[in-house]
C-alpha cells in the first residue's frame, strides 16, 4: 500500500503565522507563547484527520516557520512557552494514518525534519538566550513528549490522568524516533531500566512517577497551573537576563522561480540555484556569493532585513535542499557549486564576526541560521560533490559547503585563477551536529594540522589545497572533464541504500552527542523498523493500529 | 529466498585447533602465527564455496576459538601475526553466495559474532599484552580487510597488484559492517573524504595510495616480506616487553546436555543452565554461583584450569548466549537468574582481583573473559529481565547480570533473605562496549550516586536496593507473581522489532566509542540495507551478484 502511494503534490515551506492552522503564536515582550491547535481537517494531504492535536507535516513546517520567526522577528523574546488550547490534550504525538499510509522515505524524511525543528529549540537555548518551557496541559503522546523534551524544562498537569507517554513501542511496533528515546537516556539522563519501564508502557506515567524518573520537571494542578507556569517563566526571564529591547526583522518569503522542461526541474532563487536532471539522477545546487560589499556597519545591516546576501542566500540554500528532500527523491548525487568574488564572500564573514563579537543579535542568528542551514546539508541522504572551478567563491562560511561535501574535486589549471580560502569563521562558527568544526573532523587523526591552518587565511590554489588537505581531488585541466564526469556516472549508478548507509556512518567520525545519536543510531534503527513487515505489512502493528485485529509478527528477534 | 530458507541444522561453537578446518595457529615462543587457508568445500552449510579465503560463520568460529586458546593456553604469546597461507590472496571477506542465500536473522547474528570476535583482538591488546600484527600478503578485500582493521598494524605486500578493498557499496549494495566503516574514520582517523573514494572503489587501493590514506602502515616487497615482517614482530615483541614465561591451562570442551520436551528445550551446563520454552517465547538462564570457597593461591587457581567456577561459569554462559542467539531465534524475552550463596561469589571476586592485582595472567584473563561474556549479555537482541529471587546471589560479578537486563525485579519478602551485593568488582572490572562501568552507564544523571555507592558493600534487602537504585522494581510477596507474570507476558507479546531498536537505543547512553557505534549505527544501518529490496530483492545487488546480469534498483534515497 504505502510503498506504491501515487504521487504527491510538492510539499512547500514558506508559510506565516497569519496563514498557520494549527499553531497560535503570540508575543508579550520578553515572553512568546506557542499554543498548538491543530485543525482536524487541515492535514497536508487527504486521507486522515488530526485528532487530539496529532501532527503532520503540515503541523511541523508551521512550527518551524514559528521558531525562525522568533528568531529574526521578535529577538526581544527570552522564554517561550509551547502549550495546547485544546481542553486535556497537550499533543498525542505524529498522526498514525498520516504515517501509515505514507512512503517510507516520506515516513523518514518527515521524522527528519521534525528532528532538525526539535534541535532547533535547543540550538536557540544553548546560543540565542531564549527558554524553552513545555507546560504540558493535558495528554501528551509520543512525539507530544519528544516535542517537550527539545524543551529547557518540563511541566505536566496534576490532574488525576494526563500523562506523559512514548506509546510508539507497545502501541505501535516503532521506535519514538524524534528524538524520544536519545533525549529520555542522554538528554535527561533517565535511568535505563526506567526508560525502559516508560518506553514500553503505552499508558504512560502520571506526575509522580513521572517526576520521580525526571521525566518532567515539575507539575501543578489546574487550578494553580497558570500562576505556576507564570512564575517559572518569571524565574526563566530573570534566569536570562530579564527582557530585551532588540527590534526585529521581517522575513519575507523566499523567493522562487521553478522551470520545468523535459526530465530537467530548475529552482532559481536569486542567490541559489537548484538544477535537477532527472534523467541523469543527478542535482546541482549552485550559491552565489555577494555581489556588494557588506554594510558599513551593523545598523545598515538590520536596514537589509532579511534581503542581506548572508541570510537571504542560507534561507534559500535551505529550502533547496528541503526542495530536494520531500520533492525529488531520486536524484542521489548533488554538485555542489559556488559562483563569484571570494574576497566579498570573507568581508561578510568579518563583518558579521565582527559585528557578533560586538554583540549585535542579527548578526548572530544569521551565522547560526547559516550553520543550521549547513547542517541540515550535512543530513542529506544524497551524496554531495562539491566542484571548486574557476570563478568560484568556496571561502569562508561557503568553504564549508565543500567540507559538508563528502568528495571536492579543484580544477587545477595554471592559466585560470580558482582558490579557496579559510577564515577564522571555519574554526567554530559553524558546528557540526557533534559540536565540532568540520575541519576538526576532517583532521581527526592530525589534529595538529588544524592549528597549521589557522594560520593560512590566504587564497590557496589547488596544488596547494590538494597539500594542505583541504580538497580530495585536483586534477588538471586536461584530466577534469572526463575525471569528473566518470566519477558522477560512477557514484550515481551505486545502490542509493548502500550509500546512504555508508555516508551516514562516515560523515560523523569523533565524539557523539545527541544529534548524532539522533541522526545515526535512532534513525537508521527506525528506519530499519519502516521497513520490517512487523510495522508496515499488511498485519503490521503500524497499518493495525485502531482495528480491531491485533497486528500479526514474526517473532524472530533480530 | 532467503527469509524463507528452510530450517538449518543448529550451530555448534566448540572446536579445537586440531579439527580445524580453515586457520593453522602456529606458537613459537612469544610469537603466534594465525594462517588463513580456507577449505574450499568446508563451509557450515551447503550451497556455496569458499573461495579466495572468503569466510562464513564455521571460519570466524575457528577465529574465536583460536584467541581464545591463545589467551588461555598460550598467555606468553605477546605478537600474533595475521596472514595467508594462499599464494596472492589474503582474505576475500564474508562469503557472498552464503550471504545472499542466508535468512535476515543470520545475517545480522553472524556479522554481531564477527565483530566480537574483532572486538577481542582490540580487547587483548589494550589488556593482555599481546600485538596484532596483519600481514597482508595478497589481495585483502570487504571483511579481509576489516579483519586487518582490527589489528594493531596492518602491512600490505607491494607486488603491483595486491590492494586494500571495502568493496561492499560499490560491488553489493550493503555495508562493510563488521567494523570497517567505523574503524576506517575513528580508529585510523582516515580523513572523511578519502573513506569516501576508498569505500566506493571496488577494486581498492595499492600499497602506495593506501599508505598515503592511512589505510596501511607500511609495505614491503615479497623479496623482502619475510625479514621485514619478521622485524616488524621483534618491534612489537621489544615494545611489549619482549618474551614472557606464562604456562598456559588447557581449554576442554564446554560440557552440555540438551534436553527437549514438546515445546521446551534445556540446555544443562553444570554452572548454568537454559531453558527454552517455545510456546511462551521465553528464555530462562539460571547462573550458578560457585559451591566452594576459592583455591588458597593464584597457584591452586591454575591446577583448577578451566574447571574454575570463575572461567566455566563464564564460559558456559557465553556458550548458552550463542546457542541463544542462533538457534532459537524467537524467544524474545530472557529471563536471567542466579541461584547460590553471594558470599562466595565475592569471595571469587577478592580472590581474582588480588591476584590479577598481583600480576597473575589467569586471574586476569578471567576477569577479562567475564567481562566480554557480560558484554556479549549486553549485545543480546532480546529483552531481559532479572529475577532477584531468595536464594540467589546476585552479587559483584554476578550483580552484572542485573545491571546488564533491561530491568530487575527484586523480592521484597520480610520472611525471607533476598539480598544483593556490590563488590569493588563492579566499579571498573567489567566496562561496557563504551568503555565505562554498568554503575556509572547507570547513574549517568547522578554521578554521586556512585561515588556513594563505594562503601556500600554489604548485602542490601529489596527496600534498600530500591532506595539505592540498584534494582527496578521490588514487589512483595503478595504482588510478585502476578507482577512478574503480567510483565512477561506484556513483553512477549509486544513488536521484536520495536523491542530491539528501542533497547539499542536505551541500553548504551554516554560516551560512544567505536564498539558502541559498530553495534549501535553502523548495525543498524546495514540491518536496514540488509531488509532493502536493493540488496536482498530478486533483483538485488546481493543476489544478483556474479550473474552477469546487473542489480536493479529503486532509486529513491531514503
Amino acid at each position: 500500500m504505502a510503498a506504491n502511494a501515487a504521487p504527491q503534490p510538492p510539499v512547500r515551506f514558506d508559510t506565516h503565522p497569519d496563514h498557520y492552522k494549527h499553531w497560535n503564536l503570540t508575543v508579550d515582550g520578553a515572553v512568546a507563547r506557542l499554543n498548538l491547535e491543530v485543525d482536524l481537517h487541515g492535514g497536508l494531504r487527504p486521507g486522515y484527520e488530526l485528532k487530539l492535536n496529532s501532527y503532520d507535516l503540515g503541523v511541523d513546517i508551521e512550527l518551524a516557520d514559528a521558531v525562525r520567526r522568533l528568531r529574526f522577528e521578535h529577538p526581544a523574546v527570552r522564554v517561550v512557552v509551547v502549550s495546547s488550547s485544546l481542553p486535556r490534550v497537550f499533543c498525542a504525538g505524529a498522526n498514525i494514518r498520516m504515517l501509515a499510509s505514507s512512503a517510507h522515505g516520506f515516513k523518514v524524511n518527515f521524522c527528519k525534519f521534525t528532528n532538525e525543528t526539535r534541535c532547533e529549540f535547543e540550538d536557540m537555548s544553548a546560543h540565542s538566550n531564549t527558554h524553552f518551557i513545555a507546560a504540558v496541559n493535558g495528554a501528551c503522546a509520543g512525539g507530544g513528549y519528544e516535542l517537550a523534551l527539545a524543551c529547557d524544562e518540563i511541566y505536566l498537569i496534576d490532574d488525576g490522568s494526563s500523562t506523559v507517554s512514548l506509546p510508539e513501542v507497545p502501541l505501535l511496533g516503532v521506535l519514538p524516533g524524534t528524538g524520544g528515546l536519545t533525549r529520555v537516556v542522554d538528554k535527561r539522563k533517565v535511568r535505563r531500566d526506567h526508560a525502559d519501564l516508560f518506553c514500553t508502557k503505552a499508558e504512560g506515567f502520571r506526575l509522580r512517577d513521572a517526576l520521580r524518573m525526571n521525566l518532567v520537571d515539575g507539575g501543578f494542578p489546574r487550578s494553580k497551573w497558570d500562576e505556576r507556569i507564570g512564575a517559572k517563566v518569571d524565574t526563566a526571564l530573570h534566569a536570562r537576563g530579564g527582557a530585551g529591547s532588540e527590534q526585529g526583522i521581517a522575513l519575507t518569503p523566499v523567493s522562487r522561480t521553478v522551470t520545468v522542461e523535459g526530465a530537467v526541474t530548475t529552482v532559481d532563487y536569486p542567490s541559489v540555484s537548484l538544477r535537477i536532471d532527472g534523467d541523469q539522477r543527478l542535482a546541482e545546487i549552485t550559491v552565489k556569493g555577494p555581489t556588494e560589499a557588506p554594510p558599513a556597519d551593523a545598523a545598515a545591516l538590520h536596514a537589509l532585513g532579511c534581503e542581506s546576501w548572508a541570510l537571504r542566500a542560507f534561507r534559500e540554500l535551505d529550502d533547496a535542499l528541503l526542495e530536494l528532500r520531500f520533492n525529488h527523491p531520486t536524484e542521489g548525487l548533488v554538485l555542489l557549486r559556488t559562483e563569484g568574488d571570494p574576497a566579498l564572500v570573507t568581508a561578510w564573514d568579518d563583518a558579521l564576526s565582527g559585528w557578533r563579537e560586538g554583540g549585535d543579535w542579527l548578526a548572530r542568528e544569521i551565522q547560526l541560521h547559516q550553520g543550521r542551514t549547513l547542517r541540515r546539508l550535512d543530513n542529506m541522504a544524497r551524496s554531495m560533490f562539491a566542484l571548486i572551478e574557476p570563478g568560484s567563491c568556496f571561502a569562508g562560511v561557503l568553504y564549508e559547503v565543500a567540507l559538508s561535501a563528502d568528495r571536492s574535486y579543484m580544477l587545477d589549471d595554471p592559466d585560470q585563477d580558482n582558490f579557496v580560502q579559510l577564515h577564522a569563521v571555519n574554526f567554530g562558527a559553524f558546528p557540526t551536529h557533534n559540536k565540532r568544526t568540520r575541519l576538526d573532523i576532517r583532521f581527526l587523526g592530525a589534529p595538529e594540522t588544524v592549528t597549521q591552518l589557522r594560520s593560512q587565511l590566504e587564497p590557496v590554489d589547488a596544488a596547494e589545497a590538494q597539500d594542505l588537505g583541504l580538497v580530495t581531488l585536483s586534477p588538471d585541466d586536461l584530466d577534469w572533464e572526463d575525471e569528473v564526469r566518470i566519477e558522477i556516472e560512477e557514484r550515481v549508478s551505486l545502490s542509493p541504500d548502500g550509500l546512504t548507509g555508508m555516508e551516514q556512518n562516515l560523515r560523523f567520525a569523533g565524539a557523539e552527542t545527541c544529534e548524532t545519536k539522533i541522526f545515526g543510531r535512532l534513525t537508521a534503527w527506525q528506519n530499519w523498523i519502516f521497513q520490517r513487515p512487523n510495522a508496515v505489512g499488511e498485519r503490521g502493528a503500524l497499518v493495525m493500529y485502531g482495528h480491531p485485529e491485533k497486528p500479526v509478527f514474526d517473532w524472530k528477534r533480530t
